[in-house]
């Protein structure tokens, strides 16, 4: 069952359109910057719908950092970098930006931040999502790593992060072990998860 | 039904493989220079296989204009930006050159002219073409977006080209839209388009 | 059933016959240097079973040329790059090395040892190895054609390796033919092979 999230509205909101970053990371390693305690507020909801899902499936204890910035390929690469360099997020998990449109570079900013693509991730992400409407082809949606941070790109739509978290997710606990990352459990009744041997 | 077209064979024919680019644009924003106006011949008839199958599938009015050009990087991704920039092709479409031999470099030449890829297009064409063929996987087709213009690579082979015409039309028209290109309508009963929203 | 053939070292290698390099690395080994020609028993049996899959698959005479290198970028590139350049491989099948850890570099090694990629293949082995394991999407085996030359990924265990083949060989003797490599002959009844027209 989800444990309720008190969401506070960003005092400034850089545009009108959003992403929102869970940053996954253990209790211990927690040292957020007061400014990067904005709350999720995007068009769609991705970001509450993000962390809902993650309250849901994961057992272990985490903590969610949200962050809600503009459009474009830098400020996706300089989030990725910051969360993942500085912050020491275990995964990073992006919504929206992820279409055809002129101000959709989350993909190229997700590029530009890691070391390793795994294309599987978004090659299941739009095969999934074809299932439900026949325009997730449109998706560009990739993953890829940074040293010990594993980012994914979901879409915007909370309907279609469910679907997207829904296929990808049980493989995650164990990429984040095999880069080094954080070792978390989850609750096999929503996530199927697999450690092969 | 699809309309007759009248065919007229080029007087020259650049090299023994072609390249045809059935180029979408709506009647006003006709400005095609003479040279542009061969026809397609392409060793396996792709051309006027895509143009019969829009032609069944595309209520709305818009133009064809077919080029046929030689194999290679920099005739595909010349006549990419030429169709974009200078006669506003909405939707361009390639037949043939996607597969693995030396002289097939239509994959190559979309991504130099196109600022985004759009990986979705390719996964499903193979997808579909896998279940009539297991040499589909050969297949590198790919799509891109440069700037108003969603190009999309199509094989050669008219049997293949309406399996994947099939498969990823559906997802054409909101496309064009999110790229601020033409609005069109489908035959509802030949395109199952959808328009999220 | 295999039969049983004598491995030659490759210094006088007939042109006639078809040559196929199972490349395998093995992580627990990954500090040997590059020229150890070390018997071929990777952690996983990586190798062997690539080499009794293709002796119960394939009928044409060939000849098998195994190498161990370490785990790197560098090491698979050069080892492509003997192999398909001085050594005239057909087929280069690397087993292992495909995953999301950090010393996993051998798609990287792959792109960089070739001129065209063929993303086909990746889909296909993540999705037939996804109906097995649900980690199959952090594989990001990839494909790859050096003049006369396919570079096939294949996973580390002899398992995956199975399902892997099976899923993508039935495409390579066409692949060979369009890159003009050597012609092979399958058994019909452990590879459904075709050959389009």
């Amino acid at each position: 069952m989800p444990r309720r999230v008190t969401l506070r509205r960003p005092s400034t909101l850089p545009r009108s359109c959003w992403r929102v970053f869970p940053n996954w990371q253990m209790p211990e390693t927690s040292k957020r910057p007061a400014s990067s305690r904005v709350s999720p507020v995007s068009g769609y909801g991705g970001g509450p719908a993000v962390e809902a899902w993650l309250r849901r499936a994961v057992l272990s204890p985490f903590e969610v950092m949200r962050r809600t910035i503009p459009d474009g390929l830098e400020p996706v690469r300089d989030a990725i970098i910051d969360l993942a360099d500085r912050q020491r997020a275990d995964l990073i998990l992006t919504t929206g930006g992820t279409g055809p449109s002129a101000r959709d570079l989350t993909p190229e900013g997700t590029g530009a931040a890691t070391d390793k693509q795994l294309p599987g991730f978004g090659e299941l992400m739009r095969r999934s999502s074809l299932e439900q409407v026949p325009t997730a082809i449109l998706s560009r949606q990739t993953a890829g790593i940074r040293a010990r941070t594993l980012v994914v790109n979901l879409p915007g739509r909370p309907s279609s992060i469910d679907v997207c978290l829904a296929a990808v997710f049980p493989a995650i606990p164990y990429c984040l072990e095999l880069i080094d990352a954080a070792r978390i459990d989850v609750d096999p009744a929503i996530v199927a998860s697999y450690r092969p041997g």
